[in-house]
């Protein structure tokens, strides 16, 4: 087998258009451009369109909102929509408030994504929004485990299915589903949840990958999995006894930096059900 | 003596409602997780209602201004009131503008906080605000010496007795004051005032501990006050020839994550007055 | 030769009002510190006339626009032209949209800066907007090189002249170029433009500088660019094979933290033309 999803990033250089919190826009940026590609940050209902139309993805993070981003992320989605350009949404606490989830609801009916990511809670949130139109119980959403792996497996691509776009559920193991398959991925460290944005930046890798790969939409969602995962392990590996959370984060970054696809085939651990 | 102030904070994992600066919310929000809780930074004025009610303490801090941020915080401030939450309230460069002082004002007269942390200046200045109503004045406002002592601690007891909060100013040495009980503290390193945010830290890790420690606010600041100085000294010794302020600041939060409540007994050098 | 550029700024420790984008402000705020200033990060209209009047210089950054934040850019710009604070502009991505090109234009038509800071592209396109008042066509802007180097002296000392700014332009090499005069810097490392927020950070450095010694904003500028070139090629020393970009963010900052004016007289490579 071979994979060149990270060679293809870097030979292209990709320009990703970014509507994120504040937060992580900083790691964002610097996995985007770790992975090989150009992020711009832009998140101006007066601008967003021209920058938009400049990219070749763009990623939309819920994280941090406002009206104003509600609006540009709109009008991003939308001309993206039109250009055939790949989205990643990553419904950040979604299920949070009404605010949250007035936008995902709206996001949801106006934009087709190529990829969907977050944890269990946001996106049984997102997906219950969907189809009842108030507001969401989220109850039990636990780790992946043997008992539910069935329900999950089905919920992943039934919710493929309505939205067309890939479902990426991460967490201890993580879900990569299309409407037909699915991949479960073992890799990461616990770790890594201790590092505010580790989600954010897996979304910003996917959606990089995608812009310079949008044929095979699950593939490349499954390879920044993969390497997210991949670069938790190093990471991890490189710390002594006073490393914490800190020296974590700009491992995880290093590591993204140093990912090869040849690494991906090697270290990916994962099972297509 | 022992005490559990991070035992406690890592068991239950609080959610700690930020509604912080742009400039360090990534290291607050890293700091807030290394501390064993989880973050969630939100500041739109049509969420924070929501956001604070699902939330175990709010942190409310003054720098990179807005309007918008503002309505936020008065509202999650008075909702925090209501539920009975605690409230840190760093009220970054309040002295710098009449909008911040008027933003100061206006909290300090809706809203009840549990702990006010800040350097001298902005101590000083907001004690001023709440007593004249009008303009400030900050001169000579200098480091704890053994002159000035006596003066300090009556000053923090006078300003905690008149907002029933804990007050902890900040500096080369700190205080920690309730309205008859005040610490001084002998941690930290001077390095620390070379990394932007390290106050802005301070604050979310107090902001932390008093989440899932509402019952003694003063030793719970305390603690926050010696554990923040102690990963100061120990970021430092582990720095080497060639290391700055960038990789202090990694250090530091490294140094959070691995800090314990032993740690707190062993290196806290502090006297109560 | 003497110099003291550095020397002299971690003596007075000027005060920075920094108006910038929220990506890299964390950086920037840290690249201040770490140069012996001390940053302000303020962009709400209702108080930056306050805060640029405490100032000793002003850093505005196109990078995230907002309404709000181009209001805020044009009264600080204003009041530190009245006050004669010294001024750097870094056009972050003007080429990219009618907006951001509105703000270039609107900036450089009411405030005068001392110093115009940003990539070819941006340095053409908003030289660009200066003469034609309208969209800008921004072709084949590629890297300095002996073929070119003329034409690049000349654009860079005509724009100086026209708005009375010192003109850096960065990449492989850099300008810095007055009405009359050109450095030609070789400083630098490729691998910086895989950090996020290097131009910030340079930007913000040379801000720094400038503030306490804005008698030769000239040379002042010469020292930022190979203090930040020298600062790269330095963090790049340090790494070993793990490392990556994630790491060599954090050693830039601590190269700058540890830059002297001795560093530059021996590691500057430059040549005047």
């Amino acid at each position: 087998m071979t994979i060149n999803f990270f060679e293809k990033v870097r030979k292209e250089g990709p320009l990703v258009h970014s509507i994120t919190n504040y937060v992580t826009a900083n790691d964002c940026a610097n996995i985007i451009l770790a992975a090989g590609a150009r992020p711009i940050m832009a998140d101006a209902p007066e601008e967003v369109y021209e920058i938009t139309s400049l990219s070749q993805g763009l990623f939309l993070n819920l994280g941090t909102p406002s009206r104003r981003s509600l609006e540009a992320m709109m009008v991003s989605g939308k001309r993206a929509n039109d250009l055939g350009l790949p989205i990643l949404f990553d419904p950040v606490g979604v299920t949070s408030s009404s605010f949250r989830r007035d936008i995902g609801r709206d996001l949801l009916s106006q934009v087709k994504f190529s990829v969907i990511r977050g944890n269990p809670t946001e996106i049984k949130g997102l997906s219950g929004l969907k189809t009842k139109g108030s507001g969401v119980d989220v109850e039990g959403i636990d780790m992946i485990s043997k008992a539910n792996l069935g329900d999950r497996v089905k919920f992943t691509r039934d919710f493929s299915k309505k939205t067309g776009a890939i479902i990426v559920v991460t967490g201890r193991e993580d879900l990569v589903s299309g409407p037909e398959k699915t991949a479960l991925v073992k890799n990461g460290h616990p770790l890594m949840a201790k590092v505010t944005g580790t989600g954010c930046m897996l979304s910003a890798l996917i959606s990089t990958l995608i812009s310079s790969d949008k044929d095979d939409i699950f593939q490349a969602s499954l390879a920044g999995v993969l390497a997210m995962g991949l670069a938790g392990e190093r990471a991890f590996e490189r710390m002594d006894d006073l490393s914490g959370s800190g020296t974590y984060r700009s491992y995880i970054i290093d590591a993204i930096f140093k990912m090869t696809d040849q690494d991906l085939l090697e270290g990916g651990r994962y099972e297509i059900i």
